[in-house]
């Protein structure tokens, strides 16, 4: 008896038109060299454990550089008549220390099925929201983007995911798209209702266009509700992609306004990105700014294996409850390996 | 070289008389919607966290329904001879939230040696009393059922899982079979021995006819034992399944009596059951009733994908501890899915 | 559709001269019943927690005995030219509880490449020290030896792994090897660097000898580092096999001098091994010794399942803190299987 190995050829025990049934065990790691300067207010800033958090000024070996690290097992069943079920359990970690989270499969987790009417996705989904905020963002929303430092220092970031959710996903119908999902909160009192979110997304999508909208209603307790509202789109013209989009941002009295620009010049197998962001916070007649830039190079050692190096910087004028200045920069290169 | 995939078929790496060696992914997953009511003294109740949980009013997209869920490895290997080696290692999860256990394989973990003699597991084992519960519990002992809210309410349930533990199962003789478990405990102090369960089972298995008995004996202190035993039944009358077991419980000078019975009709893929549970908890001359009852559709949409909807309803006179009248009613409908 | 199952053979999905790309779910297990006992000046000890723990005297059910135990996914990838990307995700567990660590991947988390200029491993590597360590420990360097009891009674244990650290093995050239690790630390603050751990290793593998010299430099705090130089080798006579060590470790004022040998008697399926360490700690003019003995019996059912048979026995004078004299014995039978 040979070693156990996990056949890595698709074994099509299914032919023809019938679609095949599969369960997977799949993943990504994403690790290497990165050196991280934080400022406040001109001082260097040490006090954030981790040094891949933004606000710790550390180097050595960090990962999630390039993309977020997972690995997990996911299914298709053909259920005859063009409907299939379908499930996914996906769990976070980090390459450079083994660290995990403390619900496993805190990523992903659904069951679903999957037919002519679309896909209906029950468990612990992505929101509608952020289908279209990722297709927008700019350098492939790798993790080198400074969208997340620049977007949420006035009203925090939206909720990717909900817990005790359901996700519809509409059939794409002459390139038009949607999906919206409910997470039903399950907190309800005797005196208030559940905190649920609601979730929705509208996308066109036909050869070179991408335009996309979304929009998500996160009830944060009885009475405050955080509303994100996003318009972004893409055009391809071949040697380059530009992406774009803008976000509106309401939570009781406080107003932001957020957007970012990319580009992407692919050239074989090497690629290089820029993006930028702005962002301003409001409230009580209080305005602070801030914006960034990040720059990515990328070699494709293969189509699951990928060299990249780069730089991102940002500055912030203070968030909802500071006013020092943060300047943020952090240099990053490594290797990222998908299976 | 193509995605990675688990092969889906069976190699069969050795042929003829020779056993095959094997290494499985498996798992399972089942979410749905449910909606729970549960009212102490006739005041709707709010306060334990977590929809799934009896005690909590809620309603959303909650996971177990049906069943429990997990993933895991297992192995089977030939050793000639007659002789097998196999191991499990099995972990709990929720599909509603990703959330896991902080023992990853707390469900199951074993390694053994099977052959003419039987079957020796050591590691985390089911004690073979949950055995017998379970072959003999109404609603094919899915998670739809009311023995657990209504057998519970004064001596606590049986552990169903012993750590540090060995199992030994019998080979089946003319219909006859046995399995007894025993967890060392370990916890041995200068002046008190470990507290250690001791846990057995036989039971008659033959054609429409299934009779069985289980003991348990679980030291919860050094002066106090928890006892259970059952004596339980089936019979297969081809159109319908009955089911039925009693249990009698001491602890201290508390002494429970339960019983339940249950009805399954299978119709093509479609199948409905129906379970009803009985309870009474007795100490310092104070007695305290509860029952309830279940009701569970399914329909196979194919084998490994089972679409469900259920209802299951208990009335508690009170626990060992309190006097409250708790009323509980849960609806679900979802979906379960193997792999 | 039948049952999922990972295909136990190797797919050559590629051949010839190309190397394989592959993806394997593999892992370990070994469980069995053990009797520990400890005496601390003559009286039974039994304050410490779980039978597997040194310290404890308890019997039942443990694991971790003869080796310890994990699960894993690792992979290699062909990306031409003689270079190839590698991972390795690898968790520890306990079979006796199912217990796990709170990092899933605690054990080894790394991506690397591998080419005619040796191997680059970026994650949760092994130091280089405990290459050399474990090749040159008596009894196969399985967990029943007395090297660990022994030899970390004053200085702590080197530290066996490294988070946020880059590792680098040469390639083997006539024989010679040479491995060296650095961990980042990656907790510099406004006025001290980043506790960092330097490791490195060279060793002579040429037919029956192995000859290995190891140091590794671990920064405790700003001021003060833990260092540990073991010099080792192994001579195999073909009837058995001799091995063998010493270490010197320094920290602050304490100097320690451990040394252990080994031999191993390979008959047939059967093999005998038997190891004796010796310790000593000194710090302020006071010194303490250990000593202890393991004596173990194997015996493979297959290549890849393993039974044994185990006792070891040490006496320490004291530690770097205490002055009471501990005697542990440890007597186990299990069974160990790979997959």
């Amino acid at each position: 008896m040979k070693k156990s190995l996990i056949a890595l050829a698709v074994i099509t025990a299914t032919s023809g038109a019938m679609a095949q049934s599969s369960v997977q065990l799949f993943g990504r790691l994403d690790v290497g060299y990165s050196n991280n300067t934080v400022k406040v207010d001109g001082v260097k800033n040490y006090s954030n454990s981790g040094a891949n958090t933004v606000g710790n000024s550390q180097q050595g070996i960090n990962s999630s550089q390039l993309n977020t690290q997972f690995w997990g097992i996911r299914g298709t069943e053909d259920l005859g008549g063009g409907l299939k079920a379908m499930f996914m359990l996906q769990s976070n970690f980090n390459t450079d220390t083994g660290g995990s989270q403390t619900d496993l499969f805190n990523r992903e987790a659904w069951l679903g099925l999957s037919g002519g009417f679309g896909t209906i996705k029950l468990g612990r989904n992505y929101t509608a929201y952020d289908t279209v905020f990722g297709a927008t963002n700019h350098t492939f929303n790798s993790n080198i983007n400074v969208s997340t430092a620049v977007f949420d220092v006035g009203i925090a970031n939206y909720t990717l995911r909900n817990s005790n959710s359901i996700r519809y996903e509409a059939p794409t119908i002459n390139g038009f798209n949607a999906a919206v999902s409910y997470g039903f909160g399950e907190n309800k009192t005797a005196s208030t209702s559940a905190t649920d979110t609601l979730s929705l997304a509208v996308w066109y999508s036909n050869g070179p266009i991408l335009a996309a909208f979304g929009h998500q209603n996160q009830e944060i307790s009885a009475t405050v509700d955080r509303e994100h509202t996003l318009l972004g789109g893409g055009y391809d013209f071949g040697t380059f992609r530009l992406v774009g989009s803008v976000q509106r941002t309401k939570e009781s009295d406080r107003k932001d306004r957020d957007f970012q620009i990319g580009v992407n010049v692919p050239l074989g197998n090497f690629a290089v990105a820029f993006g930028y962001a702005d962002g301003r916070t409001k409230a009580g007649g209080v305005t602070r700014n801030s914006d960034g830039y990040a720059l990515v190079g990328t070699y494709n050692l293969s189509k699951r294996t990928t060299a990249y190096v780069g730089y991102e910087r940002s500055e912030v004028e203070g968030t909802a409850s500071t006013v020092s200045t943060t300047k943020t920069s952090n240099f990053a290169v490594g290797l990222r390996h998908t299976f």
